[in-house]
């Protein structure tokens, strides 16, 4: 292991590569390079003052009343609707859940269906992004999770700008995700966990990833994964806050803020939509890896 | 599987039963023929009126500052010291966790070990259990729990009771549980949950357990699992609550309260030490299954 690691850190690597990872035989961590927030406050912004700066000291932000009911009763409805569809259909851009093949995330579905489509177009939303990153934003990637009651796995902790820079191409940190709440989210059913300020480091990752990784790491991640040593320093710095809200409420979070869920036994259901808003000026290179792209709908090209 | 079943259900079943499980085909919401609280509380009682009510109707209760932190001090350095030894060291009453092989749990610390032994007989406890059920008590089991950061796994919604009466042969429901919390209990690190109300309806489980079962059902539970319709219908009449406490907190719970836990992925780890009071009047008989007891380290049987 270290032998092989070595080589590659002598063969790996790509000039200009602001955040290196997956190249090295022990975690390291890297300060960011790249601004939280890309525009000024001003009277106009889409949030206020406080969110704005919450947002740019924390990587997170939560937002509590941004849709109407009619709207959530209609994204609901879609959700089930795709979840018939799929439980008996296999399509690539369809994960199941590894033990009982439910269906666990559909991705892409901001190009593939006509209500997640405006979902992701949706003004206020659009608003949030070029305030937030200070350009014109694209889909970067979009799902549906669906993290069913009883069964419902644990993601661990992960930074997705790693997997993005490395597996993808995204060259600097100018990315958020956008997790819209189905239903209610309870501290007792896995609720997303971060950690605030995390998205100020990086976790350089230990190891190389396996080509075609990604057909297993969205059911089971074992490539980008950070090391307990770093997670116990970030965590230790300004705990872990867990994100809980009705129906209906949307998680922004940095992309590169560190974040994870636990499982949920309970009979509560906490599926969500996840939107990933990427800067035009912003768009993925060749992967860091050297490795050849993930598929497109997993990580838009164009 | 229906008609192996149906043929248990003519074959299987004692007399003087009152909470048949593992039995029949189908699902059973049977009420409890048992008292919650077997005292009538007065002055003298070792806890407040507000909390014996509490206790009664809600089957579990939440003590805070019951121990002093030197108490506490001893009991993790000892608690360490035991993961030490047996980490390397493979015995019947320690279990570890299926994948990483650490140490899950260790049984009957009360039994092999001083420090637990003085602690399941803290006059505090001993003064409670007394007052809960209602005559002198001794300890059915006892086990220290670890629940590792990063990787400590989830524990599936149960009643303690109903494994207790089928695979050790408890009679009644006269014992309850007490987890006193080595470490904090936050709401992100996997802490106990349980559906308030619930022991007053005993769920009867579907299906047969074959002998040996415990060896792995230690590990991972599969016979003695409630149902989803059944845990969706107590958890919609009360809800969820999470145990959240300080390091020395103590949880008491009622045997056939419906507790679990989800998985932790947080860096903090959740270890706690559980000892189960049942009362001398409720001693245990043959295992109401029909098979062969557990061995005693598991279930105390004089």
């Amino acid at each position: 292991m270290n032998s092989t690691t070595k080589e590659q850190q002598t063969a790996g690597g790509v000039a200009g590569d602001k955040y290196p990872s997956r190249l090295y035989a022990d975690a390291r961590i890297v300060d960011r390079k790249d601004p939280v927030l890309y525009s000024e406050w001003s009277e106009q912004s889409p949030i206020s003052k406080e969110q704005s700066d919450f947002y740019e000291k924390n990587g997170y932000l939560i937002l509590d009343q941004l849709f109407s009911e009619e709207e959530l009763q209609a994204w609901r409805r879609e959700l089930r609707s795709l979840n018939e569809h799929y439980r008996s259909l296999e399509a690539p851009h369809v994960i199941q859940e590894p033990e009982s093949r439910e269906v666990r995330s559909i991705f892409a579905v901001h190009d593939h269906n006509e209500t997640f489509k405006q979902l992701a177009n949706h003004p206020k939303l659009v608003a949030i992004s070029e305030f937030l990153l200070g350009s014109k934003t694209y889909i970067h990637q979009s799902r549906i999770n669906y993290k069913p009651g009883f069964t419902g796995k644990e993601f661990y902790w992960h930074s997705d700008f790693e997997t993005w820079h490395v597996e993808d191409g995204m060259p600097s940190m100018r990315a958020f995700s956008c997790s819209i709440a189905l239903e209610d989210n309870f501290v007792h059913n896995g609720p997303l966990m971060v950690i605030p300020g995390s998205q100020n480091q990086f976790i350089s990752c230990i190891g190389q990833t396996p080509d075609d990784h990604f057909k297993q790491s969205l059911r089971r991640q074992e490539y980008g994964v950070p090391d307990p040593d770093s997670l116990t320093a970030l965590s230790r710095q300004s705990g872990i806050e867990t994100m809980v809200g009705k129906a209906g409420s949307v998680v922004l979070f940095d992309c590169n803020t560190m974040h994870g869920s636990n499982s949920n036994i309970t009979p509560d259901p906490r599926s969500n939509v996840f939107l990933v808003y990427n800067s035009v000026e912003n768009k993925l290179q060749a992967p860091y890896s050297g490795q050849r792209p993930r598929p497109t709908y997993i990580a838009a090209r164009d």
